[in-house]
């Protein structure tokens, strides 16, 4: 991050939280401030799956299924190479969340506009099936402008959750995508706050990936207003059994991952997830709607049972008397993937020309 | 344990949920089965708090004060020597809530009728102030009980936890009473689940009793019958974030004993505590209800915190300015405890003479 100042770097000295004095000073003023030319900046960043059980809105887990996320300084313009999932879909301009992510971090930091940047991704993490893809893609941009920042205007880890966060309106999939692990997120007096906890070795996601999408809104718009004290008391038990299940008793996910808030309303829009649940569920695994759906995530207690619910999931997808096998008439293809909860967030590396 | 067979022992054969086989053996029949008199069996209960913070109907937490109660089996009737918190109110006869849990637990393992006994009680926990008194001497009679069974017929620790939730409506309180720390206790399929999760060793509680008394059942007439979606779910997170903060992040303590389930709702039948608790909070100590309340447990992140607490409460108390100091017209007088949370629940000894 060393080099010198490249005379028409638009970074601005505007910074909105500090005062503009010696101890502040103007990014263009600062010898070295710029990153140089040919700086290359890559994140390779999980996925993450949100609302994990009865911790609807607060519970996040990070998936070992990574996209990964180069930029390049480069001279003017703004290029992209992108591939893998969602790559056709995706526009190829300001707009690209990473690079939307990479100017609201520049904001935050008061570091005004983009440097010319060259952006080459590679998906893994399906997009629209709540694994987190947008969070990730939020998460690379905000670590990778960083990194491109000048030390002196470096936003600090709780500076890039708040961003990253707002970004994404909640930071239930970027709090485990930036600290790995699961996390359990909270607002309070305005501010996100998210803490790690540990999970045991043993938990092994396994997803199913159905070939079609559902959007969060129309998932979101599923839930009532009120509900039961009763269902809310029973709610916030199994979320507190979900974080001792997690870190300690992998052998009570099931109990652990029994939800009241979000799974039961959203069934009618995801019908073929649903009953892959149930059926998993019925067979003794803790399977759950990952994020807003419509990807079934199941929390297999070792390597051996995740083999088992593997097959299990190939077996039920096969059954064309199941409503796993069929969406609104056709067949459902559903992509298996046995995963591991990393215990590390995004990693970021730097290499200079 | 051992002994010959007492002619007159009221135990019966009658076992419902075994067969009447050589290997569910009538009592009366086995050798050594009747407890002789003169054997003594003390039992030494920790008193809880349940309801904790957003843990409604679902967490309980073990307190170091405790209860001590002893059985004698003697040759004929039932004697009392009773002293200590609520000696004077309770009743002397098979409707003392010890022997009503002994012969609960007796009927369980379908012993039929206690033998003649001398129970002396001295208990430290006090009556109706949300410590879990009742709990506590549920839990002694049904262990004590257990302990003059023979060991054929004894309940399993699963048994145990289910006649005392059954006599207790919930296992809220007898589950930390049984097994020490925290407990998540929950209900599948009719039966009553506890899992003992590890707390860490800052983790000090400070009680507050007040001197007046609600009734479990007027504070749970408070709650309303629906609340909002929202709510339910931020009060799931800080249900999982009070797992994680009792085990691992004490410092975490106050934004995780936040509560949206209960103590807003219940403040108008205990001011006083509410009050307290209130201002507890405002100074940032992890200040909430105990259990159904009055008593105010503040949950200190180690010693020297504690002591810190316990002298914030004494100068809100003796504050004329504050309604914590007055209730009904009169002064509130504060019993203040600094205790700590035992890792081992209730423990039995068992004497022949």
């Amino acid at each position: 991050m060393t080099g010198s100042a490249v005379n028409n770097a638009p970074l601005h000295a505007t910074r909105t939280d500090a005062p503009d004095t010696d101890s502040a000073p103007r990014i263009g003023s600062v010898p070295g401030a710029i990153t140089p030319v040919g700086t290359t900046v890559s994140v390779r960043v999980p996925g993450s799956t949100g609302n994990v059980g009865p911790g609807f809105d607060s519970l996040g887990l990070a998936l070992g299924h990574y996209d990964t996320v180069t930029l390049t300084r480069i001279e003017r313009g703004l290029e992209f190479d992108l591939s893998g999932e969602g790559a056709a879909g995706v526009p190829r301009g300001p707009e690209h969340l990473v690079i939307r992510a990479m100017q609201a971090a520049f904001d935050a930091a008061g570091a005004g506009e983009l440097p010319p940047l060259r952006l080459r991704a590679h998906n893994a993490i399906p997009h629209g099936r709540g694994m987190g893809s947008s969070a990730s893609a939020v998460v690379a941009g905000v670590l990778a402008a960083n990194a491109l920042l000048p030390a002196s205007h470096r936003l600090s880890p709780d500076a890039v959750l708040q961003v990253c966060s707002h970004m994404e309106g909640h930071p239930d999939n970027v709090a485990p995508t930036l600290l790995g692990g699961l996390t359990i997120s909270y607002e309070d007096e305005g501010r996100f706050h998210s803490v790690p906890v540990r999970v045991h070795p043993d938990v092994v996601p396994v997803v199913a990936v159905p070939d079609f999408e559902v959007a969060t809104s129309v998932a979101r718009g599923l839930l009532p207003e009120m509900i039961a004290h009763r269902t809310a008391a029973v709610n916030a038990g199994r979320a507190a059994l979900l974080v001792a299940a997690l870190g300690e008793r992998p052998e009570l996910l099931v109990p652990a991952t029994f939800d009241l808030l979000h799974q039961p309303y959203r069934a009618q829009a995801m019908a073929p997830s649903c009953e892959l649940m149930t059926r998993l569920r019925d067979l003794g695994h803790a399977a759950l709607i990952s994020g807003a759906g419509p990807t079934v995530l199941t929390l297999a207690n070792g390597a051996e049972h995740a083999g088992r619910v593997a097959a299990a999931i190939e077996e039920i997808a096969a059954d064309a008397a199941s409503s796993a096998h069929e969406y609104q008439g056709r067949t459902v293809t559903w992509r298996v993937h046995v995963l591991r909860v990393p215990e590390e967030g995004a990693k970021v590396s730097v290499s200079t020309q």
